[in-house]
């Protein structure tokens, strides 16, 4: 018998073994140097830039393992914020250029990602999110001060001092939060979904003359255009797009300015407007200064909002992605109305086996979307007097279910809506068996005859026709020129 | 020992008991009239207007009893829309003035609320309410035929000819329900929000130069005015009421005019936008008509969407609410800073107790708004082909938001906002013990020595001043001179 | 134009309509007489039991009205504690015979449903339930001295002294809950769910012979009986009575003799012990006191737990009465393999149109359990300290998740499972087309042979029989005896 | 200005950059080998063991990135089912043991987690986890056939016909699910919390004898120990010990020997119940083979209620972090009855700044599993015929909420729970200055002496000795006779 290792913990809980659980590196092996903080010395591997708080955090919030890592926009932010912190507070007068200048390269390095490796810490930290505030002030001052040539830990390029300058963790954090998000959404998601819904959008336009027969409650209705019913959903996806878009308005608000606890305290009057200035440069987006600092810090109702569009988007993808599989379902025992791309083998035993992998996907993503927005609105009424501390979990889910919903609506658009085609002899077949059909009649021969006509051609099994003509209310002649689907489409004139 | 009974059905179920479980009044001694539809015949009480569908569907779906009846303001929106429709198609040619004048008296009836007796049905029915729009067509029908004279139950004033012309259950309903959440919304929770953000706002002006200790983590912080921390919750209601408006934007559109799938069949060209006009005129609301009817019928995204808002809206609530009772814990082991109106007796026992109820009743309606919002948003994303078919339960869970948060509000603010005092000798008390006013020395005597003052102080329990001076790093005047709160609460010139 | 009334609270709120908005009686016409509790006088209507403190309840909470209504099955609890505290403050000594006796009579009286009129408060009050165990115990008070021919509100018989005797709110209300919780459970749902498993096992016998095709991802699969679908149907109902069964363990324990905080401040010792079995004797179940009150009091974990197995319980049903309807789903251009009772008309244009109503009823009951248990997850995180105060809507929202449980149960059996029918002829038809039975020729013909005969039947549309034979990879008489999907559904000997 | 770049996909999409964005590998670089499937050949990374399936699955479903791989226990259980199957193959003579040896072998370094560099899918793939089942069979596959010196990729040891003998993915994935989740709780989870139980039992055992305030609705209430109110944690934690002990009961049965749709067609009689044992053998867990396994392929139910323990869980956790860090909130500023270990700066401002980060941490945690407990409601209600195709989503959410709690007990009970001490100074000084204490004198001097005593001393903000001496209604003598705490804690004799 071999036993199975855990992932986190195990069961026997030595104090020697509790220590060397989480230590996913056999530190003993790791060079090291010293970094110091309030609480003293503390070792940090060497060939890192992150100092003592960093050291603390990591070792303090064992939870989640990698897994769970504060996600990559948010550090991203990081490097844009504090990039333009000093920018402003060199115009300021308060930092020096020969400070600031290395501080904005370093910056830029975590901008573009290079500095990944350097922001170990994960959400499940204090939940202000101080510790990555520090993690950033931390790398960018090492690196910093690596750049003009000064030794790693010396703080000549301070984080607190030079790189946290009039800054607060508690304005920062829910500054690159809303960063974070709207770069993502404004760069990520938004095209996904345009080129998901134009992809939809010229689906619509193939199948505009294809007559189909309705469903309503799952039972034959009247008939639509295939286009018609695309239709219907490039309508949901264009109406998803403006919701997303009207949830940045609020997300474009920084909270950078309000510092500890919304008063500005140890700003500069005229720091806040600057700042969210310098970050509109950075990213290529406008955002502005928040009109009340106290609500930014204590609130996220920015967030819960969002994730509301999001959650929003995510009921109309599901449908989506629900009724296609339905209409692509078969090949033989299903609705059958249309066959969706192969990607894969779907069986080694029969072929002919499409599975709607795609659709699986995608509404396995809409289902984690509405988890992640339960978990924000939970959080986002969390805040109490003037902090919510709910933040990393907060902007992890929103960012979760960005990501998610971007690269799905990516995956099942090349992989999926673009090779969609129409099964059209199977659409004919089920809308000519139709019953429903017989609605046309009832201006021709009345309701009652209609009626009799419909009832014994389900009663026998017989099409509408074959009964009609049994019961000799109307000639083949008149039926063909009377039940014609494609005047059944829309109102009359 | 005396069995209780059960609310709903009960443990032996043999075939009579199970019939007579549901029938709230002994129906042996109520008198009936015969009532018809496509099934034939059955007996409805003779002292009501519905007719056989309804009394189908009030026997077969037994489910939650009265307190799940479908609510009042989708009664009044099928008076407000059957009325219009009566007009619209009389002013179309299709529809005898003769048979639409009764028809519109009997809908302001229903409008009125006159007629509330005579719908019965529960929510969980039908998917696409078809029986609460048939209810609306019988009890129109036969109330119109009373008015002019003839027979209940003749038909001489068609449910289905007459009363749902041009008409069917899949543009009805979703076309009620936007009218039910937006009239309610704006006739009864926009004023009641606009109310709770004024009564907060005169209490930040009130409490504007009242200095306090702020609190983030919980834990003493540097200090902000009371006045200043309401800002922060106003903030909170004007953005949620911008939030809750901005979701009317998609609920003003109405399905009206796509009848059975969408497309409109048995209607007039212009139909759709005419009714969408009549509607406006009943409500004093500009409603429109939707741009696509299969995503209309197919999908409920607008009432997802809405949702979404008054969820963010229960989350800025629940904060506010939740930090009121906390500032107002005690009167002498708590926060203490707030008193809270004295509005019933706490406790037999004890004077001076005074329980936040105003508080726990809001957080209570917030979680109940957190619980509909999953509602809504699982059926929400359930829609199938050309229908949706949760759509009682989804608007039965949007209007209980929606009057549960404006009672909340009102409740809560003549009860509770408009009697909050600030207890502010506490308020000074605490704020003066605070230790974290010494920040304020930092720039006078350096972080060191600063930091020395307020750890010695810690320590031993004393006050900084006196810290200060037993350390001799300042003089009582100088203390007095630099350690004001009242500087500390915005940016530096 | 005729204006829409609003339901709750209308645009203008000068004080005087802010005051009349909400009496659903026109006062001023009603009798009344004068109640007094520590806060002083107040009139109370003549023909009710209650007395001050719900008065102010009644006045102070006009929030959601009648439909908010606190449910019946607490106010029947309400009876059976407070007759029970009766006999055993009587036992012990420190309650005269004369007192109780006409306190159990009027409790009596509650747990009958006869004095349901008399209780008026809704769910959104104070979070302690308080005022409803006023209620409880004003109520009993007047009845009982009624009944010993005293004068209402002479407290001659005292609310607090004899009917609320040894209690306290904040130990009654939670007793109440599990109280009710556990008799609606034992008595409505687990046998409206026990019928229903039946139902669905004798539907699994009836069909236990029909040979019918698989599907997994919606595609055509390898063949099974209906009889073994519906078996796990079975299972899944089986299983969620074992889940509901389970969680009333922990709801069997009564927090009755906490009091105030949960140390039993102002009982007797032994009186905790002495209530359960009381209670248990007056409910026919078997309740117990709780080993620790202090966590009875200030967490409702129980409820949750119990919210739990409700849930999961309604993800089975939602996926039961899925499948029916799509099985049922037709009836010419569906999967159309069963048909489901015709309960009404489904439209007036089509005959044959049978909408699956009753699987809608329940999938919407099924998305109100989800739901709910949001509702209940967030408020049972939310104690504090010594009390949580969201008990109200707890209750309210788990006795709604058993209520609706039990009714879509009984409805969804009596008017649904019971009357299926399978379409042997469609199902036949489906089965014997799809080309998944190429898998029984595997072992006599080869993988790769038996491939192309799927794939060219597959290619051309025709049947497995015939591609087999235009390929001559084996006779017409062996395919008869080889591919029986009879022999495909179980494991192999 | 630099341009954030997104993490997933960018505003342009042109084909080839579409090809480019999710290679985080640049392919042209990589060595490659030829790996074929019923779709054809495909290039895969020389140096992984994986096969043509992985591979396109790897490029079919870019969602999410490397934070959304399988997790890891589904690997390891992977190895213990895969290791099992080829052991029961050989037992039954379908296994030749010269293939089945290596591939125990490989699976037993699946299992050590020696190869988890060779399972790169994510969660958003098919939602019958087939790909990854079918990684698991061709990195076995390749690694056995390295074991015995053949060549990669040439299926001598085939990972259909022989790792995948008589399974199915639709039986393997959730007989992984089972496992993985089993193993988790019982070797990782479990442990945990207990460790936490015994942390908060040991504290309360050390605070039993502090008598200090109770809190009701936040207001002061009647007095009880520390202890007691820690003994309410203690049982809650107990409690959720016994609901995720409960809810394995449902989880320790297994799929596997359903194969297909639950029929178990391609197994041998008897299969399912010896991979039972032989799995239990593995784990030293006991496991059964489930006993309808339509259901164990088509619901998932037992994971849904396994998160709705763990959800239960959460609200215990959330409510007990939150107690003890308001309870530990100041230093000066808030209740200050505890004093929580100090881990890390708080800030560079004030020392005596203790965050209470743990807390924050555990009850971020406890939103996360709420929302993955709706994820999982969600997912676990939409199964469709034979099976569930939501199963990834559905154990990455409950293995997330598993590990975060496991690690979170862990952390907040080493770095918190363990080193909390009681303000025994600031505990007894709240106390005695409480009004409340007057509910002793009731039996001495009469409720409305005392009512006077109280209201008295609260008018006048004196002790309720001074306010007792002063009205004369007692000595100071029997003022402290009878005004004791620590009398007040239990019931009367």
């Amino acid at each position: 018998m071999l036993k199975i290792t855990t992932s986190s913990v195990n069961k026997k809980l030595t104090s020697n073994q509790t220590m060397r659980l989480f230590s996913s590196v056999p530190t003993q092996l790791q060079k090291h140097r010293v970094e110091t903080d309030a609480f003293g010395e503390i070792e940090v591997p060497a060939d890192k830039y992150w100092g003592a708080q960093t050291q603390r955090s990591f070792q303090n919030f064992k939870i989640g393992g990698a897994r769970e890592r504060m996600p990559e926009p948010v550090i991203r932010a990081f490097g844009v914020l504090k990039k333009s912190a000093a920018i402003v507070n060199e115009s300021l007068g308060t930092l020096d250029p020969k400070v600031s200048k290395p501080i904005q390269q370093a910056a830029d390095e975590v901008i573009q990602g290079k500095l990944n490796d350097h922001f170990p810490l994960v959400v499940f930290q204090t939940g202000s999110g101080t510790q990555s505030n520090m993690n950033a002030n931390e790398v960018i001052s090492n690196r910093a001060i690596e750049i003009v040539g000064g030794e790693l830990g010396s703080k000549s390029i301070h984080p607190n001092n030079h790189c946290n300058q009039a800054q607060s963790s508690n304005d920062t954090f829910p500054s690159v939060m809303h960063i974070a998000a709207v770069t993502e959404i404004t760069n990520s998601l938004l095209p996904q979904l345009t080129a998901l819904r134009d992809a939809l959008a010229d689906k619509s336009e193939e199948f505009k003359s294809i007559v189909k027969i309705g469903r309503t409650h799952l039972q034959d209705a009247t008939p639509l255009t295939l286009g018609q019913e695309f239709s219907g959903y490039v309508q949901q996806v264009t109406n998803g797009i403006d919701r997303v878009e009207q949830s940045l308005h609020h997300l474009k608000y920084l909270a950078q300015g309000g510092t500890a606890v919304g008063t500005g305290l140890n700003t500069k009057i005229g720091f806040a407007e600057k700042i969210a200035e310098q970050v509109s440069k950075e990213c290529g987006i406008t955002f502005k200064t928040a009109p009340n600092k106290f609500e930014a810090l204590a609130a996220h109702d920015a967030v819960v909002e969002c994730s509301g569009a999001l959650n929003t988007l995510a009921c109309s993808l599901f449908k989506i992605a629900n009724d296609i599989r339905y209409l692509g379902s078969g090949p033989r025992c299903g609705y059958g109305e249309l066959s969706l791309p192969e990607n894969e083998p779907g069986s080694s035993i029969m072929p002919g086996k499409v599975n709607p992998t795609q659709n699986e996907a995608m509404t396995q993503v809409c289902v984690q979307v509405f988890g992640n927005n339960a978990a924000i609105t939970f959080a986002g009424a969390s805040g109490q007097f003037e902090l919510n501390v709910f933040k990393p979990v907060m902007i992890s889910n929103l960012l979760s279910s960005i990501r998610l919903l971007a690269d799905a609506s990516h995956s099942f658009r090349i992989h999926c809506v673009e090779g969609i085609r129409a099964n059209e002899d199977k659409i004919a077949k089920l809308l000519h068996e139709s019953l429903m059909l017989v609605t046309a009649l009832n201006p021709k021969i009345g309701y009652d005859a209609a009626s009799k006509v419909a009832k014994n051609a389900h009663k026998k099994g017989i099409t509408l026709k074959e009964s009609a003509l049994e019961l000799k209310v109307l000639t083949s002649e008149e039926f063909d020129q009377w039940v014609v689907p494609e005047h059944m489409i829309g109102p009359n004139k």
